[in-house]
C-alpha cells in the first residue's frame, strides 16, 4: 500500500474539522483547534461496557509517512492537551509541545511521521461526553458510557490505522498519556515496536486517587453542574477552577515553587477587598492556571477521563505489569520518572520499567533530577530531549 | 504567691463553661467540650490592628501546679483540635493526644502541670469569628478582627497568667501549635524556659500557602456560606468537606496510604448510584474525616486561623529567625520534624532548629522516620514518646 501524502490526508479531513468548530467544541468555550479527525470502528466497543456509533478522533501530525510506513510516532496527551503538541500550517500557534517535536528536535520530524491525538473522551474534537450523540441529536452529557485508560489507546491505534499504519515504531505519551501508552502495548500485540513512557502510571496509588476524588467532588458539589446538564455558556466554574488549582499544586513541586514565588507577595491588589483574598505571588499563578483552565475544558470529559486515571490497573491485563508486557511485542522501551512527581512517583515509573525487563522488553530507566514535578516534560526540556532524542537515535 | 489548688481553678471557671455550651459553640454544631475558660486582658490588641472586648480561652489542665509555679507545660493545638488532649474529671472522653498526657507517660502529669489552650479564633471555647461580640450581641463572623498567630501565643501565655504562672516550663505545640510556640518564643522574653516544635513552620511555603489557599476558596465559593453570614444550622457543609478532604490528604504521606488503602475498593456500595461516587477505600477515608470534621468546626473559624497560617513569618521579629529567637530565653529546645510530612517538611525544621542553635538556645533536632506524615504526632506515638520523654526528663 502507498503512502498516503500528507497534503492528502490534511485536505480529506479539514472540512470535517471545521464542522466541529461549531458543534463539537466544549460547550461555551473555545472552538476545536484545527485539525483532521479520522472515524472510529462504528460501533466501537468499550472496555467497561457499552458501545459508540459514529465515534471519531481528532489528531494532527508533522513529518511524512514513509513509504515502508514504519515511521509514526503515535504520541498520547495527558489528561488537558488538545492534538495540537506543535504548530502546524493550519494552526501556526505553538504547541504544548512545542520545543520537543520539529525538524532537528528530539522528536524529529525530518526522520518520523508524529501523530498526536486528541483522547476519546476528551472535548478537542475528539468523541466524549460533550459531543453530540447521533442517536439522541443531543449532547451525551452523562449518557456518555464509562471510557476507560484501555479505550484511549484502541482509539489512538485506530486513528494510525486509519491512516494505513499497521504498526507503529513508537507509541508514547507522559502523565495520562503514558499510561496510555503502557494500556497500547498490553492490549496490541505488536501494535508498536517501541514504547516511550512518561511519568505515567501503571495503577494510580491510594494518594493520587484522593487527590482527583477531591478534584471531581469539587464539580459534582458545583450547583452549576447541574447534575451534568449545565447550559454551555454557564459550566460549573467555581467547582472547575478549584479542581484545576489543585491539579495545578500536584503538577509541580514545593521546591520548585520556594525557588520560583517564595513568599512573593501578589502582583497588583485590587483583589485586597476582600479578607480571603489572595495575597501570595502562588496563589496568583494559581488563578491564571485555573483561569485559562475553565475557559476551555469540558466539566463532563474531566470526570470521565480523572476516573479512567483511578481506574487504570495494568495488572488487569494478564494479571501482573509483566505478564501485561509479555505479549505486547514492544522491543525496546525508555521509561522516564521524575524524581519530584508527587502525583506518579519514581517508584512507580521503576515498577513499570522493571516490568517490561522482566517481559523481555529491553528497556531504559531514566530518573530525571528535575524540580518540575509531574509537568517536568513540559517544562524542563534539556533533560527530556537528552533522553527521547537519544532513545530514537 | 501559693499555688492555686487545681479544684478551686476547675470550679471557679466551670460555670462560665457551662454557660459556653448553650451560647458560644460552634453554630448548629456539637457544643464546646467542658473546661474553664479565663478572660484575656480587656482590651487585647493585636498584632494585626484590631482589639478584642471582652475576650477569653478556653483551656484544660492536667496534673498539679507546684508551689513555685515552675513545672507548667503550655500545650498548643493544631488547626482543628479544642483544649481537650487528654480526658479529665469533667470530660472523661479521650483527647486527641491521650496516649501522650497522662501519668507516667511522656508528658507526665504526676510531675507536670500541663495547660492545654483552645486557639484564640477557633470554635471550641474560646473568642472567635463564631462568638458573640458583646458589643452588638451579634456572632462577629467577618467583623471579627484579623488573628494572627503571634495573637494565639500571647492569649496563651494570658491563660497562663491567669492562673499564676509568669513563666513556663515548657511551651509546645504541633503543626499550627508549633508555629505558635516559636512565636511564643519569639514575642515573650523569658516567657517559657524550654520549647518544644513538632512539624511546626517558621514561615509557610508556597506549596503549603497554595493547599490552603485552594482549601479557603473551597469553603468561600460555597453558596453557603454566604460571605460568611451563614445561618448556624446551615453552613457551607460542601466546601468544609472539600476543604477537609484536602487537609486530610496533605496530613499523611502517599507511602502511609499505599499501604493502608493501596487500591481497595471501598466497603459497601449502596454509593455506587451516581457513576462517579467513591470507588477506593481511600475515598471512604476522606469521606469520614470530612463528615466528622464539618459536623464540629465553624468555617468562618477556619478561614480566619488558615490565613493566620499562611502570613506567620517568624522573620517579621528581628529580621531574621535567628534574631527572633535571640531574645527568648529559652533554654533548651527540641524540634522534631517528619520525613514524610508535605506540608510543613523536614528543611523547615531543620531551619528551625538550626536558628536556635545559632541564637544559643541548646536544640535537640530529631528527624523521625515515621510514615504518617503531618500527622505523625497523633498517630505514630512510640517515636514521639521517646524524644519528648528524653526531653522532659
Amino acid at each position: 500500500m502507498a503512502p498516503i501524502p500528507k497534503a492528502e490526508l490534511r485536505m480529506a479531513d479539514m472540512p470535517r474539522s471545521r464542522e466541529l468548530k461549531g458543534r463539537e467544541a466544549a460547550p461555551g468555550m473555545k472552538t476545536a483547534t484545527p485539525g483532521c479527525v479520522v472515524p472510529l470502528p462504528d460501533p466501537f466497543p468499550l472496555y467497561r461496557g457499552g458501545v459508540l456509533r459514529g465515534a471519531h478522533i481528532a489528531f494532527e501530525s508533522w513529518g511524512q509517512l514513509n513509504s515502508a510506513r514504519d515511521n509514526a510516532i503515535l504520541l498520547f496527551t495527558g489528561l488537558s492537551p488538545s492534538a495540537h503538541a506543535a504548530a502546524t500550517e493550519a494552526d501556526p500557534s505553538p504547541g504544548w509541545w512545542q520545543r520537543m517535536i520539529g525538524p532537528g528536535l528530539a522528536i524529529d520530524t525530518r526522520r518520523y511521521f508524529v501523530l498526536c491525538v486528541n483522547s476519546l473522551g476528551s472535548c478537542f474534537g475528539s468523541t466524549g461526553p460533550a459531543s453530540i450523540d447521533p442517536a439522541t441529536a443531543q449532547r451525551y452529557r452523562l449518557e456518555f458510557p464509562e471510557i476507560a485508560v484501555e479505550d484511549i489507546a484502541r482509539a489512538g491505534y485506530e486513528t494510525a490505522r486509519a491512516l494505513g499504519i499497521e504498526r507503529l515504531d513508537v507509541a508514547m505519551g507522559a502523565s495520562l498519556g503514558g499510561s496510555v501508552a503502557i494500556a497500547f502495548a498490553a492490549l496490541l500485540p505488536a501494535g508498536a515496536r517501541r514504547l516511550i513512557s512518561i511519568s505515567g502510571s501503571a495503577a494510580a496509588s491510594p494518594f493520587a486517587i484522593a487527590l482527583r476524588s477531591v478534584q471531581r467532588e469539587a464539580i459534582l458539589r458545583d450547583p452549576d453542574w447541574q447534575g451534568g446538564n449545565y447550559p454551555p455558556d454557564h459550566p460549573p466554574r467555581n467547582g472547575m477552577r478549584l479542581a484545576r488549582k489543585l491539579g495545578t499544586i500536584t503538577y509541580r513541586s514545593a521546591t520548585e515553587w520556594r525557588q520560583r514565588f517564595g513568599r512573593n507577595p501578589i502582583e497588583g491588589n485590587a483583589l485586597r477587598a476582600s479578607p480571603f483574598a489572595p495575597r501570595f505571588a502562588v496563589e496568583g499563578y494559581l488563578e491564571a492556571q485555573a483561569e485559562r483552565f475553565t475557559r476551555v475544558y469540558d466539566p463532563n470529559c474531566y470526570l470521565y477521563l480523572s476516573r479512567a486515571m483511578d481506574r487504570f490497573d495494568l495488572a488487569e491485563h494478564g494479571g501482573s505489569y509483566r505478564a501485561a508486557f509479555g505479549a505486547s511485542g514492544v522491543e525496546n522501551a525508555l521509561v522516564i520518572g521524575v524524581e519530584s512527581d508527587m502525583l506518579y512517583p519514581l517508584h512507580e515509573q521503576a515498577a513499570i520499567a522493571e516490568a517490561l525487563e522482566q517481559a523481555g522488553v529491553a528497556t531504559r530507566f531514566a530518573r530525571l533530577p528535575s524540580l518540575e514535578g509531574h509537568d517536568a516534560f513540559l517544562v524542563d526540556i534539556p533533560r527530556f530531549d537528552a533522553e527521547i532524542r537519544a532513545f530514537l537515535a
